[in-house]
């Protein structure tokens, strides 16, 4: 009895401080949003996209770095910037300060360079998509192997672990990928398995698409605590309700499995080949 | 027994069919994607966000008008467009054919401006954000008054509601939101519903963000079908696993949700006076 009444004061206030905390941290947050709302609502430049710590203070902003190229896959990516990009700065990573088509034609424009991103990145991230270019591009390569020995997590969603492999910096790891990539991931030093978010040691990576919500609020309590990815869920009312039950293959049946395999067939052909090039590259050192 | 030896033949050979339709319909699509990457990775201009079409031959491009503003919520409509932009043609709509900055301040940039938007749109959809400047914009509301009688579905995610509901387009029905501004939605007259996705007649709402995917396969399955839904859902490897059970507040408990209504009060006063305005205009006719 007497330790239960010890505890409860204690649980107030840190309930109290919790509270301070989030208010505290939060305003600037929304000041950025009401001073951005004063300077006109039709912005005619493309404005950094930058949120505002979120976090506990002391937590500096966390600085992520998200690889773009031509033809990634919009939604890998933005599920883990909904997650993420209130609690730091993200910088969208490509050759040249360019709009960047994504596979559906939708661009999202490069705000630093393969040079200029910073060296010291809590999250490098690297998203799906039409990855076979970028596979065997020297200048993606050198970026992800130079940033990655620094980086906090080094992460991907769907088919964006088949750049990280071809990077080498899966060799050795458990991870996982779009279900229609999985025996690309098998062809290189990489523990495959079958899970929607995998972690090993620092390295992080989702399955298909929509997985990218559940990985981002994973890493993000990674980085930032169970509470704050409790309460980012909350804000992103994350409750799904799937239509169907056909999510993934075991649970579609094999006549849906083998009509997105047709449509997704000359797709698939060039990542195989990108990925055995890949792995004889690998080889050779 | 004979009755079920007849129907074999017919289901293989619609079996037969489906792959068929899919892979021949596919092509241009994938035609698309591998034109556009001889093109050349670095693309330097924005392009259309117009995917192929991907449902029966018969199936004309859905034409989808998806409004953009000043602080929308990125997840909001790229949910949504994951789900929809390979059936059809999607059309960034806004003042000017400018960069319009999301929330996190990473912008969509307009494809068509209020007048030249198509007038006859099977999707008019409306995302969520900070709303409460388009709730009292003239030109807004004069488009979507203007283009929801002549469009197949009027549709919302997250408090995207209540920029319908404030050029009157909600009156009568039952529609949702974010869970954080279902009492704004309820000073329309408006029958609230606190689900995930909302259907009534042509009206379809979702609730906030991420709900956004649910509701998108559900709008498709409704344009083209179930089984078009749920081979969608596949490729999107859409079969989520939240980290955590805290994704509506009747779950997340109250000091989670004390933490994010102080976190958004900012946003939400202002959201309340467009709403206290918004009825009051309605009111006066």
């Amino acid at each position: 009895m007497k330790h239960e009444d010890a505890t409860l004061p204690r649980r107030a206030l840190l309930q109290k401080t919790a509270y301070a905390l989030t208010a505290l941290t939060a305003a600037p947050l929304l000041a950025r949003c009401s001073s951005d709302a004063a300077n006109g609502g039709g912005a005619t430049e493309p404005t950094s996209p930058t949120g505002g710590a979120l976090g506990a203070p002391s937590d500096e902003p966390l600085q992520i770095g998200m690889l773009l190229f031509p033809k990634f896959t919009l939604l890998d990516l933005v599920g883990p910037h909904a997650a993420l990009a209130l609690h730091g700065e993200v910088h969208f990573v490509y050759r040249a300060l360019e709009p960047v088509p994504s596979d559906s034609g939708v661009p999202l424009t490069a705000t630093t360079t393969y040079d200029d991103c910073p060296l010291d990145l809590d999250v490098l991230f690297v998203p799906g998509g039409f990855v076979a270019d970028a596979m065997g591009d020297p200048d993606v390569l050198k970026f992800l192997t130079d940033r990655a020995p620094r980086a906090k997590f080094v992460t991907s969603v769907c088919t964006g672990s088949l750049v990280l492999a071809a990077a080498g910096l899966l060799d050795g790891y458990r991870a996982t990928s779009h279900w229609l990539s999985l025996e690309d991931l098998r062809m290189f030093d990489v523990d495959v398995v079958e899970e929607r978010v995998v972690i090993d040691r620092n390295r992080m990576t989702g399955g298909g698409v929509t997985a990218g919500v559940d990985f981002g609020l994973v890493l993000l309590s990674q980085l930032r605590g169970e509470e704050t990815g409790k309460r980012q869920q909350l804000m992103l009312e994350y409750a799904p309700q799937p239509p169907y039950d056909t999510g993934e293959p075991s649970l579609a049946g094999p006549e849906l499995v083998m009509q997105v395999r047709t449509i997704m067939k000359p797709l698939g052909d060039k990542i195989r080949t990108a990925t055995e090039e890949a792995v004889q590259r690998l080889k050779a050192g």
